[in-house]
């Protein structure tokens, strides 16, 4: 995620961080290079004048900008409901802490430590297997039987949870915990499952690409039979605003496609290494730790 | 599901894998034909010059836009919503099987197992019943008994769940689990009779059908009608144009057609088949089996 | 609810069930009429030439299409809104059956019986309330005591939800069903209440009267006025694009219309006798019973 | 809220109550005056003639309508919530009444019927208190010591939720009611505190300010150089196009002002009043109580 | 937060409290200014004519409208979920003021009265980590050792509420308070934690920063060339109409960029210490104190 503040006055123009222009120079650069030739030859294709006029492209442009901003908003929405499931970890990780070291931590405060170092875990076992990247974070914070059974598991976070639970149902056989705050901490348990699952049911599924496909392409047709309904109106400004026009659209796309999946590392991404850490100071230092690592900071104005 | 990534470059043009044109070809190709034959008649029928210009066509293109991305909007809402009532069946089963297994597995073993493999066979029965299809996965998780019962049930799904209910009742009769920890696993069961219910709600409930109507017939008679319209001012340019916007429109209200009802085999349709593997796979493996079938791959870029 | 395929081809232009058309007809065709008098006289009248253009057509048209939009989807809101209520009333009957089968019925077989019949009037109730029809469907599920105490009352089915809540209350004092599964009835039958409410908002509470005045208002303005603006550009076809125009707008306002109380008779109405029959087999199924009634059927393509 | 149907025809028109007219006729009477000026004069100031055209109107109309349609949307969705809260009332307040007559009337008839009849109390203080009228309903159904009580108090709808948590806790003690069937209650209570809270949140936080501003002085702007821009196509006839555009964006505008905060006692707020009514019905037909008031009926179209 | 009234008639354009003016003057004014060059020299640059036409911007214009209007729907939504978030946590202090009151406070007073002020801390220590300013208010509300506690904590208002689990799970093992009594708490509890959380991720999320930028840039260059496309059809007003354009997209750019955290000390952001002290006179009031503090009044029609 980028954190930096808008540039302000001339600079706008001129700020390459956080730009989505860098991803979609090629295609800008392809239909500025067609409106110039266009304009060259004053919109004549072997020698045949080309008939268009700005109509059609009022006509098209309307449905096209109508259709990418739904797709815009609905990839938004998936991007944000992302990072409402990640700040639903935190809040469950935090509340589950605090359920049971008040409620557990009382009558066992070993088994409580070991479940609320498993909680830690959980949020980086999660991180990984979303970015799939090599985990090498939870490891500090199982024991080595846990570890032992993960490496054997289908799905591992859900083996934690599982093995969560297990302990929980025995502690509260007997009564080192009230059922009723037991079946709380089970209720705080499936939301974490709730957060796993909706984490990959936005990686698992993408906008139906049917739409994807359709909109990439009347884009791009768009963009490119531009020239020839502009070049009679608007003469030799001709690639400046189709320049203008596709930075625009194909911008917009462009990161609508990043956004689709937030859970990867591009910098529109979402900042999962920072909130893992979040939930690590806050767990450790519920726990009574003091050595605490500090909250991960932007390098070059970005957040991973 | 289509899994592909997006073509690039100029394959885009190319791409016919997950492309809604094959659906549409023949609508696309009336209006072109009649596109055409505008164009060399110089928009006269029967030496009478319709007298149309492009102004109509923005007065009604704007609504239709604004109605087209109303309906594409509200088809979008109903595919990800049964996305995410397959998202809850998922995160259901998994939590069911973990409560089933801490809690009433310590006691119980024998009937925990027989509860978990009930809850892959309602996944299977669900999605069987939602696609029309014959069910022939359900079996191998059911016992004899279980088989006959569903046979005679008007509601297989609900009946299954029933049992489940009924044999919980009497384990905590016999305290062989918790009253509030089997009150829990109730509340997961009522989460799956409400990912049942609502599934069958989108399946059984489509858009108003005069919406659907009315949008098919303003469409088609503005895809028809533009050549006329357009002849005047663009020429011979005026097919192409008129294919590029009937391509857009039929194309969007295809997709949305498609999506209406998520459930069924179409390649934009849900994966629900590689959802119920999933689940096969994390309920199995919290029962411990190890000879677990692997995760269903896409066919031809489509995942069933 | 109208249940049928989309007419393919040609046929698409004369399908008249599911059609708003006939609904519509002599507004349309007035405006019609109108347009083809103003294509008649070239735009004077009493002699005098209307100096309209299409301009301020198009200045209007986007804002008029703008909240049109709006006012459409706010009323199909309202509409699926009312079909999730009655997903739930699915889906908590569904729950409270099998809740109050398994856990009731395993001392109190007879009560749980007579509770279960009693949710199958709930919906006969609040589906005759709704629609405000005579109910001659709840009795056959009720108990005379019940009838009577029904005909006393001023709200039918809060007075059941009472009814079943005493019962239940009474099971539990002694100690026929844990207090914890009664909880569990209990936030079910809210649910229910929620359900009862939910619709009676929907029902009582239209779109604020002045959005609908002013729509309606400007709308007909538009078309009435909009044949001077185009005649001059296009001609003798006036009449078409007016027509054409007004079958968009009034449709559109006449479907906004029709949804906007979803619970009546009409034919995009919610289909509540055919949930209601779905309620009654899958509850009367769960007791047992096997002489049960078949789905309803759609009449003439429609589902009440 | 304004019940009536929709005049139909002609009649449409001159349809005065429930019309947003009123409101307006001065805002839009300004703008027909200097339309009227600008004609006669034919768009000169002081003999030099304003150059402006209908494009400049067309860049601005746009984002106008797509700003002013967002505004309508939140302020819509505030007065949509704002009923949603007080249907949750009712919902909340019909079952406690059965909860607390099921379960603590079986041991505590008398307590149960205090408790019912304050929270008939609470409807009526929550609606004096968001519109800010003086409160004579409540005290009838409050002991003297509940008035002395609230009159003390900051905040009197909190004060009476207290009350019936504290004498609540004092049943629970005494084991006149379950524990769990207690916490249920108290579940409601927190309901009934989210309504208050909920609305509090609809009636002390407007749409930011600024917003506000904006957009009326871009709508104001827009309508008083409108004739200016529109004289030279279309002549006599600005008067009207400039009179209908007006009436529909301050029309619009004023909409959305009113509906903004939807508690209040303008015709297109809610009919709090009838609600309360429906409320003290149920509840005393709950109690038992024959001699019910009849529901509030609409006087002159509108139902307070 | 801005509370004042909408001033009326011509009073509108000159009302300066609430403008977004003061932010974009600059911006409004280098456009104007490069307007009024424009339309001095004719639209030429060094003797060259730039040709552009209003044809450009109708086709950017519409694009950015929407895309604008899809930035301003999603950080006005952001703005009022951090709303919904300080409501929530109105409703879960008073609601559990009144449940730790009624329940715990029957059997432990001391303790009871206690939590309710720790609850009072916890609102203005979330205010000022959201306005990261000093806290000097949350020191009255809090024992010498849970201000010890605080200071050591990297989490402050997580602390607190561990705090008050530790002391409420003390008091249910003792059974001063029921153990269900005791969950429901905690569930407040977690509400508390999901309101911080919640605020955390408002704030520490703004939009991506690639569509920011790609807005920013598109309005800027958009309001930059548009005088050379009005300059030969509106001449002389053309400085007139850009001032307006670019006051309209600037100014709701800008409120979307101050709403986007809307936990600061900006003019339109939420009024969070009048929501703190409204909390705190609830809570004493529910304390039975009696030297309340006044509700929070607007300085210069801003509350804070």
């Amino acid at each position: 995620m980028i954190i930096r503040d808008r540039p302000p006055g001339w600079r706008l123009f001129f700020a390459v961080r956080g730009s989505i222009l860098h991803r979609i120079k090629w295609e800008v650069l392809t239909t500025v290079t067609i409106a110039t030739i266009v304009t060259l030859v004053h919109g004549r294709v072997f020698e045949i004048k080309v008939t268009l006029t700005p109509i059609p492209f009022s006509l098209i442009g309307l449905a096209l900008a109508i259709f990418l901003g739904f797709r815009n908003s609905a990839t938004y929405d998936r991007w944000w409901e992302g990072r409402r499931h990640w700040g639903d970890l935190t809040i469950q990780c935090r509340s589950l802490a605090r359920l049971i070291l008040a409620h557990l931590g009382r009558a066992d405060p070993v088994l409580a430590a070991v479940q609320v170092r498993r909680l830690i875990a959980f949020a980086h076992l999660l991180r990984h297997a979303l970015r799939e990247t090599p985990d090498q974070d939870s490891a500090a914070f199982l024991s080595p039987a846990d570890q032992v059974m993960l490496a054997d598991s289908a799905n591992r976070t859900d083996a934690l949870l599982r093995a969560i639970s297990r302990d929980l149902a025995e502690a509260s056989a007997a009564r080192r915990i009230e059922p009723i705050q037991c079946a709380r901490i089970e209720d705080a348990l499936t939301a974490l499952a709730r957060v796993q699952a909706g984490c990959e049911r936005i990686k698992g599924t993408p906008l139906p690409f049917s739409y994807t496909l359709l909109l990439h392409r009347t884009a791009h047709l768009y963009c490119l039979l531009l020239p020839f309904g502009l070049i009679d109106s608007i003469g030799y400004t001709t690639p400046l605003v189709v320049g203008l026009i596709s930075y625009t659209f194909f911008g917009l796309d462009t990161i609508a496609d990043e956004i689709e999946n937030p859970f990867g590392l591009l910098p529109n991404h979402l900042p999962l290494e920072a909130i893992c850490r979040r939930i690590e100071i806050d767990l450790r230092d519920a726990l009574g730790e003091t050595d605490l690592p500090p909250p991960l900071a932007p390098v070059e104005s970005c957040l991973m």
